[in-house]
């Protein structure tokens, strides 16, 4: 695997074979904008080659452009290769991550992980001064680090008399910074150990995805993602509810999930020979259900009226009390979030696009297995929630998948010619399909006459592309695909995306309603989910799941929950004003909104019955 | 067992069989003063029967005395009785607690005991108004009950849902007030539920006495008490901090001291009809080496020169975390120490007796397998320790038992009669010696001239009460033992009791010449220790444990460790002062003080080699 380093962070990662260079700096932490959807058209993803060599794949433009630069979205190291992010190419929330690991500030608590390590020296005792070894440290800790009013575990204190008296009162101490008090963790030789890891989890409903923190650099280690255990028993957190209540339904629930997200912290520690004690911090972000069922909550109250959670924002845990593997005392803090709806990812993904610091409205929407839509500027935020189900990410779709090497995530199909071209994950041999391909194929089979307006399937269409015994658009046939048979897309999964899609549109619409706004009015058209490192936007739109807004306008972050979680993970203010940042957002029930119904209806359609609505998509 | 109830304090205790009022009232939390040490003969306990009726043993003086008033001391209850207790009766610290269960106060606050109980009522959510239920419990708390920035445990979080939805949106709340900010521990039923309840521990070298007590009146509910199992790897702390550094000794000593602990509170719950999850505290006093192999940190650095713990003062813990077989998230606070060899004990020891209350000197002594001694005031303080052995705990003591049932408690030598009268805990036939008992007998011995100033036995003396193939003083026959052998004091037990007693006096007498003052100077002498009910003070003077004041100054106070810790277990303002209290208290190394081993040497003579120092002694 090559080696990329991202200057000026001094960020490095090992990139997967034949990743591009904006899918090696977005698994290192550093969403590289991309309002094409890295599709080599906008050029706004320009970085400079430092060292080593790079290829650029035949079918597209190649770099080298002005002045030696590449584009991002294009690239694929053919080495170890050294790349320099220009400011502004940098999405702006990961800015403030870069500043961060650059070190310099005028405050330096500001950017304290919610672990830090600190080296101390203490005064040995004598006969006529015999104070005890904790009370000694905790006056070097006030004096020297600014750190007054410290306290330690259990573990910690039993560790801290060996270690001082082997190593002449010198010692390392971890500390925990998320209580009202700096806590001692872990009390090791002076310079010994890795710099503190910490994990950041997205707990979604369909997909759970970590990462591994270099809690000093900001840096990501390594990441893991996998499926949710819990989906075999139900899709949709309603009826995982239900489960709940049933019998040790919720213990159930509770171990599945549990027993992923530590598989998936086994696989980043041998990747990158992690100890256990090592990884010392833990910030989870996912909706509210997710969370009640993790930490065994009866989440019974949020499927029924008014719909409301056991808490919002747990208080922060021992790693080992709250299930993670990881050093038990280690602190594991929950995203607040803001209602039974609209849960901690959100809270997560509006720190990571940076909301709140907006003079004029802008729109967040995560797509999931529920859509969740914030409108607002830094005066005033508004929450609503989709039920858009799983077909963004793989689910109730014949040959979806979610986006892991050989997934699907560009299609284009040539109509006249009978040909589809896509374009996998890692350029592995196709698998499935994830979200963002489901969208391109969708869009590409309306522009090819492949489909109607209803998403019903026209016989005959594309010399043959549509295969009507099964009802189905044959996608990669058999022989080329890697699990030895057709990738298909049948009227059923159109069907599905529809409903998904139509529900998130309902949802932003009305929630710019509620506020007498139109998508005309938004200054910025935020986009995250767990599409991977690919989104084209112009096609979100073609089918109406996204207003016809000019594509610049929008942005696409790929899946914030495990960014913010990363955010807050490394930086203690930022996790401090997260429950703040929750309680300052106003949540609207839609389903109680009249309209609702009617407008849902109306979206059942490619891209909408109101066509005036999206005038570049009918323009074609 | 007859039940007494005591006025106006209406706390009411199960009496053991043949105990006296002054007894049932000690095992309630309530020491009576007692200058005489329980002879009958000072007057100063005097009470009053208003209900039921009592006995007086014949061979002491009966009451009524003046106005129906009976000696605590010599009065045992014939069936249920009602005392009235006069305030000048009870020992100062013991009116606070007095007053605090009578609850009447200028501030509720310095009342509370360390978990609260307190029900809530909740404005049911809308779907206009959807906080969690969390969240709307903390604004109900600050809002009505002055318990801002409330928090919560996450058992207790899973609780509260499904109790506040099952009650009308009412809830009991359990709040632990030992850290920064309220914590929830347990969520009810409105009124269900018995008063909280917590347990005082005394973790002593020798002995181990826990009391249940019910942390809204105050009342103590029920006592249990026990050998310290580690004494099976050794009499004294050095020898345990030895065996802690060896393979697993430190687990293994750890485990042993908390079985017992947990044994006795198993004990305690089942003869009071307690759950588990109904005790919700505890506070642990213990010497410094005591605290540090329950809680297993390595306890080797006291043993070294200068003499320093890894703490004095450990954080406040889950009882599950320290090990105690309670509810697991109750907090478990272990008092704070003052250095290697003066511990929490002490610190619970003075704030028992109201030390720094008072605006003269006064000095506080414990005696235990360490005899620790403090001497100050309200203004200043210093401790000091004596390595003193576990004689007085009947360790190492041929016939010697702990203070329980069968212990003989009280002895008189008739020595030209050669009769000996034995008096026993509980009145039950004697199985063994206790610390107090042993104090009478050589005390006794000494006036009948059956032994020298050196603690040697004089031949033929005492008709035959001093054998000589054996070197020992029968105390009781065995056809009079509850054991079927001879209850015997031999030589050796002597020479024992004088090492132990001359180290206590040689500690007084350094502490006291540290800030020249002697032994008349002070106000008042608090002696403290695990004898029982019952010290005849009159006796220690005599055997020169204790300086020659007269008797009328010095207050026996029974097991203030206990006591200490029972006190901050209710109430959370003495319990967050400990530490500050701790800190105040200059330690001084005995050992390094160059008169030590002279004065030591001196004092191993009964009572002393000077005697100058104990004119009333050496008068008779």
């Amino acid at each position: 695997m090559p080696k990329v380093t991202f200057l000026p962070m001094q960020v490095s990662v090992d990139s997967a074979a034949g990743a591009t260079l904006m899918e090696a700096a977005r698994s290192a932490g550093l969403p590289i904008t991309s309002p094409c959807g890295g599709e080599g058209l906008c050029g706004k993803c320009r970085v400079m080659v430092k060292t080593g060599k790079v290829n650029t794949p035949p079918v597209f433009t190649p770099g080298p452009e002005d002045g030696g630069a590449y584009l991002a979205c294009q690239t694929v190291p053919a080495g170890d290769v050294t790349i320099e992010i220009p400011p502004e190419v940098l999405d702006d929330e990961v800015q403030v991550l870069g500043d961060r690991s650059a070190g310099a500030g005028d405050s330096p608590a500001a950017v304290r992980s919610m672990v830090v390590s600190v080296e101390v020296e203490l005064t040995p005792p004598t006969m006529d001064e015999t104070t005890g070894d904790l009370e000694r440290l905790k006056e070097v800790l006030a004096a020297k680090n600014s750190l007054p009013g410290a306290t330690a575990t259990l573990s910690a204190i039993r560790e801290l008399p060996l270690v001082l008296r082997a190593n002449g009162w010198k010692a390392r101490l971890l500390i925990d910074l998320t209580g009202e008090h700096p806590r001692i963790i872990r009390a090791l030789a002076p310079g010994s150990g890795p710099a503190p890891r910490g994990v950041a989890i997205d707990i979604g409903t369909t997909t759970i995805f970590v990462q591994l923190v270099d809690l000093e650099s900001g840096r990501v280690l390594a990441s893991e993602g996998g499926l949710n255990p819990q989906t075999s028993h139900g899709d949709d957190i309603i009826i995982r509810i239900i489960r709940a209540g049933e019998g040790d339904g919720l213990e159930m629930l509770s171990k599945a999930v549990l027993g992923r997200i530590n598989g998936l912290i086994e696989a980043l520690m041998a990747s990158t020979g992690t100890e256990r004690r090592d990884i010392v911090a833990a910030v989870a972000a996912g909706n509210s259900t997710m969370v009640h069922l993790l930490l065994r909550i009866p989440p019974e109250s949020i499927r029924r009226e008014p719909f409301v959670t056991p808490t919002n924002h747990p208080p922060v845990l021992r790693a080992e009390e709250a299930g993670l593997a990881i050093l038990p005392d280690a602190p594991a803090f929950f995203v607040p979030g803001m209602s039974g709806f609209v849960g901690g990812d959100i809270t997560a993904g509006i720190l990571s696009c940076g909301l709140k610091k907006h003079e004029l409205p802008c729109a967040f929407v995560d797509i999931g297995t529920n859509g969740e839509v914030v409108v607002g500027s830094r005066d005033w935020m508004m929450a609503a929630a989709a039920s858009a189900g799983p077909a963004f990410e793989g689910g109730g779709v014949t040959c979806g998948m979610r986006a892991a090497k050989g997934a699907i995530q560009k299609v284009s199909i040539d109509a006249s010619a009978g040909k589809v071209t896509v374009g996998t994950i890692g350029n592995a041999p196709p698998q499935g399909i994830c979200g963002s391909g489901l969208l391109d194929a969708i869009a590409e089979a309306m522009r090819g006459g492949l489909i109607d307006r209803r998403g019903k399937l026209v016989p005959g269409a594309g010399k043959g592309l549509v295969r009507e015994e099964d009802h189905a658009i044959v996608l990669v046939p058999a022989n080329q695909s890697a699990t030895g048979r057709d990738i298909i897309l049948t009227e059923d999964d159109i069907a599905h995306a529809i409903r998904s899609k139509g529900a998130i549109f309902t949802a932003i619409l009305l929630l710019l309603e509620k506020v007498s706004l139109s998508p005309a009015d938004l200054d910025t058209f935020y986009v995250a989910g767990g599409f991977g490192n690919y989104l084209n936007l112009r096609n979100a739109i073609t089918i109406g799941m996204l207003p016809d807004l000019p594509v610049e306008k929008y942005k696409f972050l790929g899946n914030t929950s495990v960014a913010g979680a990363r955010h807050m993970l490394t930086s203690i203010d930022a996790l401090r004003k997260s429950a703040e940042l929750a309680q300052g957002v106003t949540y609207i029930e839609l389903s109680n909104e009249p309209k609702f119904m009617d407008r849902y209806v109306a979206s059942q359609f490619l891209p909408h019955t109101d066509v005036s609505l999206f005038p570049s998509v009918m323009g074609k």
